[in-house]
């Protein structure tokens, strides 16, 4: 048997693995309700147990398990942060946003249900993960648990992800180069994958070496993933992407792809895969899982 | 000189001072910022810095400080809930929720801005509320830190203001009676409010006796403002309000006015003021101020 089918098949096994434990937590911790606010949760729920890569908890479980880190706390901080990047693709589908229709292969929220109950909905996600975070089931020491919340904040809020998301809405009205549209993606993707393994670190009692590697790892991972969604919005099939593609070209708005042309955007992940890759090198084979990753982010088809 | 003139000074000069110095926190917490996202830090300065009553921020440093609790603590906690507050209010006012156009005497978020702006606005503001309330500088006891995040995440979220919000989005179709309505309400507004009288026991260790009569003033309280509101919504003027005023009535919602009538929802307003002085007995004349409060809500006219 070929070494790489098999070890694409163990890493997609673990992916599926750790999504559905995600989905399980987030399925307990966003709870169906009774009344007249009912439909917030329906929503909530509509959107969180959607079936979706699960990439950001994959490396919160991947890098706490390396450092040996609590369990529970690692699926905690897991299921918090999938919460902020769930809001955060309920509010940018919105159509004062990207105006998406579709998302993880069914209607966007305020398609399913109406843009009021989709920004309420986005608002208790993001709630949620704080609360989530702050609660002692997450970690017995408080000043972990702090540490956590601070940084998700910075990483989610105006000089992070939400920051991104406001250039990347002005984007269309101004020249963009190589530049701004790596600034943009690195505030706008970047951060929530960095935060992923950041808390693993965290959780984890990390050494400064090793939260080094792992910011390095995220980093170079978090660009290639979004050079690679870009050539999906290019070259990708609706059907399988389980998203409208060709949206930045109308838009107006530049992406890697349309910046470096198609060869040059995939030369540019091999690059940033390959140097992904070299992070781990202190790790040794305890990395092999997370080695896998970089390969299929490498081949990603949707 | 009448004693009641005297004392409802003493209160609004107490008021200005304390919006002002919340209002001096926000401007050093929410910094303008160069580049692409200079927006975003805009719009929510525009909002968050905007002249309000802060009478949420009022209630955690009027509690905090019977209780003796660090000055500086009360602050940042005042200033994130003043925060979450002012989200609220741009998320509330986009076209798809109750469409305003005037908020706190000026065109809100969306008018002055645009809808996405406005969305990511209220969404940093909502992260940096606990961005604030992770760091050190609030309270150098983690534990209690975590404590204000949890309670403030639950006071805010789906089980608290965005499930009243989802309430009363609905609610149109509907009819509603006092119960439904004192819920709504209840989650919608009251929910904040009374997170900061408990923020301020949280900081100032409290014992349960205070925490109960400070949590039995605020729900009364809180109630009390929200039927006082929607009599300004009927019988206000906009120019004082500040907003538009009859919205209720065009929107076809039930409100407390609508339900009880103008008459004996002025008598319920009476009524609930004077609970909530009975709650703060306890007190002795260490509550002054809150008392005046409360009359102070009696009164409102904006």
């Amino acid at each position: 048997m070929d070494n790489g089918v098999t070890e694409t098949e163990e890493f997609e096994t673990r992916l599926i693995e750790v999504a559905d434990r995600v989905t399980v937590a987030l399925d307990r911790l966003i709870p169906p309700a009774d009344g007249p606010e009912a439909q917030l949760m329906r929503a909530m729920r509509y959107a969180a147990l959607a079936t979706g890569k699960r990439l950001r908890p994959f490396f919160v479980l991947g890098f706490g398990e390396l450092f040996e880190a609590p369990e529970k706390s690692l699926l905690r901080t897991a299921a918090a942060l999938e919460c902020v990047h769930t809001y955060s693709l309920i509010h940018d589908d919105l159509p004062c946003m990207d105006d998406d229709d579709l998302r993880r292969g069914q209607p966007t929220v305020h398609k399913q249900f109406d843009e009021a109950t989709a920004v309420l909905a986005g608002d208790a996600l993001l709630t949620l993960a704080f609360e989530i975070l702050g609660h002692p089931d997450t970690h017995q020491d408080a000043s972990i648990r702090c540490k956590l919340i601070e940084r998700l904040a910075r990483a989610s809020g105006a000089q992070g992800m939400v920051g991104g998301q406001m250039i990347d809405m002005l984007s269309g009205d101004v020249r963009q180069d190589l530049n701004s549209v790596t600034r943009m993606q690195r505030l706008k993707t970047g951060a929530l994958i960095s935060y992923a393994g950041e808390a693993a670190c965290i959780l984890g009692g990390a050494s400064d070496a090793e939260r080094q590697a792992v910011h390095g790892f995220t980093h170079d991972l978090g660009l290639a993933y979004q050079i690679a969604d870009d050539l999906l919005d290019v070259e990708g099939d609706p059907e399988i992407v389980g998203k409208q593609t060709q949206k930045d070209e109308a838009a107006g708005k530049a992406n890697f792809v349309s910046i470096l042309g198609v060869d040059d955007a995939k030369q540019r992940v091999r690059l940033l895969a390959s140097q992904a890759k070299e992070h781990l090198a202190i790790f040794r084979n305890r990395a092999n899982l997370l080695l896998q990753s970089v390969d299929f982010v490498l081949k990603r088809q949707n």
